[in-house]
């Protein structure tokens, strides 16, 4: 059994350099595989010698699949799009998220790798928890049963709805936690107390799926409930989860995640706010430089609760930015697409506003030396159909927001 | 892998006799480990020397549980009434059944013994199950799931609802077969017609939790869909499944199956109806003569599949007719123990009716010998606190079905 000590494992507590080298030099193989066996990167990787990805700079030479191209994929190629290296009949379980884009389990242990974030939230062999995320089509339910297994937990599969019945299971049960959305287990203690039921014997929470503010963990908090959250998703499993420490989101073992520009496959600096891309070094569905769609930013320093590995700030709003501006679809894509004509161009971000009765588009420009302004918006109307004002930003004005587009019209 | 002839293992063409010692021979075991491990047996078997249970006779005189007990004792002694030998955190997995009645799931493969029916219906390793059966708070979701897994089949976890998105997961992910109640796989289909989608991809279907009626049966095979049924419950499992000789169900290898005359413990005579009683061989858990509350009967000779395991007819009814008559409760327990009072009476059978504005009872009584009527009269009002008419039956004319309170009243 996993995790006795402070640590789920001895990975957590690597020096960072032995964890960077582990990763950089699994790599190569997990990208030959993916080439080898999930026919979409045999395409896609088709010209890459896969030998030569031993560094993070030949990582982020290789194209990003964007979540939001999969629903074609696998619309073209069902069931997976080309992206897994298993068939269907061969997983233990298959599943639907809304789109529809279909995920698998394979049978291997804690596949989806939360595990250690139930671990980090305090759970420990031999505890029941209450699961409060669906089973139903999407892997939710699974992936935090699949986790406190690993843990050595009991689950009690609860699932969505049918309050009053989860409370009753609850107050007979008396499970140590909860796992489910942030919110859910605030209506469950409200319906507690209506029902004047006793369900203090849960004490910690694991949550995901939804922003936990600030102000609910307190709540949590004062009725003597730790809640901690994770980040993961139904392709990738666990990303990253948060420790005791409260600092951040630490990264799971498992992945290779870099931060990128919405639009691009650049990393940007450390600290900037970007778009989430991430490398999985699971074998069944190996899944190179997948752009999640999520931002976030890389942390400086560790967390001083002992885990080494990297943190970032954890889900800090969606990097697709795609607007409509007088009737014309505009995308980050795009934006990045017309800095690329510029090389002068350093950053650009698009803000769309509405005044007068039409739309107004500004596309503000950090630049090294001169600016070509009009050749700037040239480039503007060519790429995106439509007109753009171009003003000039100092270097490192534009807000660290991680927004290429940044539409600022009311609608209501 | 289990099962890639053509039956799951060999213990389903064992000699009977062999597999009647095997099972005989480990019941001593079994009532022993559930006196040291389920307090509710240390309790009611406490004056029970488990050595000596090696035989039917000697497991006729034990007492039997009832499930309708269960929900009295889980609520005095939480969570598992007693019953179980392992602690709720130790389980894989525990579920809440209308009533609310408890159950678990332990880490063993295919803890419900599904695998063994899943195989029955033909799905084979490799192929993927459509599972309609709920996974939340209830245990019929995970029985279907971790049977198709025993045999090694992947499971879309459909759950119930969301009749679109599973025509369409259906239509995408094209499964070898559904699993789920016997009504619902026809709703998908008509929706699937509507929805012009393809789902022909499924060609068997194990169903349960509801009747198959023998018209739905031959629709969906007019479909190309081959359906097999299984009875299973909540506490135990596979308790027997349809082979494709269609011929009654086929009692799983863990079970001792013994049919008694509703209300008692005493086993009726081959062939005919009354209540399951089960004798699990599954330690988690360790029922010893669990009343189902279900009723059906023994089938004499083997199935014509070569599985030579004892038959029986399928759910032939619930066995719990307790009614109430001119206000007063009367339960199939007080008919029984009438006859106890009079040594002639070998079966009794209460007919409750309505006429001139009031309930009548009629108790008919086959007996052996001299029946001092008045007597009997006398004795049903003692322990019904009502009085009832008694009239002698010719031995054998009773009805074979399993009643022992038939009420005709009509109420509408």
């Amino acid at each position: 059994m996993a995790g006795t000590g402070d640590f789920y494992d001895d990975l957590e507590t690597r020096d960072p350099e032995a964890r960077e080298k582990a990763l950089l030099s699994a790599l190569p193989d997990q990208v030959a595989h993916a080439r080898a066996n999930a026919p979409f990167y045999s395409d896609a990787l088709k010209d890459v010698d896969a030998k030569s990805i031993t560094s993070r700079e030949a990582l982020a030479a290789l194209p990003v699949t964007r979540k939001s191209e999969v629903i074609e994929l696998q619309k073209s190629k069902p069931p997976f799009g080309g992206l897994a290296a298993i068939d269907a009949g061969d997983a233990a379980a298959v599943f639907t998220s809304p789109g529809p884009i279909y995920e698998l389990m394979s049978g291997t242990k804690d596949y989806f790798g939360l595990g250690r974030s139930v671990f980090a939230c305090g759970f420990r062999k031999g505890e029941l928890i209450h699961n409060s995320l669906a089973y139903h089509m999407t892997p939710g339910g699974w992936m935090f049963h699949s986790g406190a297994q690993a843990v050595g937990c009991a689950v009690f599969p609860a699932g969505v709805g049918n309050t009053e019945q989860q409370v009753e299971a609850l107050a007979h049960l008396k499970p140590a936690g909860y796992g489910g959305t942030p919110d859910f287990l605030q209506v469950l203690l409200g319906k507690a107390d209506e029902m004047k039921l006793d369900v203090s014997s849960v004490k910690k929470a694991m949550v995901g799926g939804g922003p936990l503010f600030p102000a609910m963990r307190e709540a949590y908090n004062a009725r003597g409930i730790s809640v901690l959250q994770n980040y993961a998703t139904a392709e990738l499993g666990l990303i990253a989860y948060e420790s005791p420490a409260l600092e951040g989101m630490i990264l799971d073992e498992r992945v290779i995640v870099e931060i990128v520009r919405p639009g691009t496959g650049d990393p940007v600096d450390e600290g900037e706010v970007g778009e989430v891309v991430v490398t999985t070094m699971v074998p069944e569905l190996p899944l190179i430089r997948f752009a999640t769609g999520d931002l976030s930013a890389v942390m400086t320093g560790q967390s001083p609760c002992g885990r080494t590995n990297t943190r970032i700030k954890g889900w800090m709003g969606r990097a697709d930015q795609t607007t409509k501006v007088r009737g014309m679809f505009v995308r980050p894509e795009q934006i990045a697409a017309v800095a690329a004509r510029h090389g002068e161009i350093a950053k650009a971000r698009l803000t769309v506003d509405h005044a007068g009765g039409k739309d107004i588009s500004t596309l503000q420009v950090e630049a090294n030396g001169d600016l070509n302004a009009e050749a700037v918006a040239e480039s503007f109307r060519a790429v995106c159909k439509v007109g753009a004002t171009i003003e000039r930003a100092e270097p490192g004005s534009l807000p660290n927001d991680g927004k290429v587009i940044d539409d600022i019209r009311k609608f209501d």
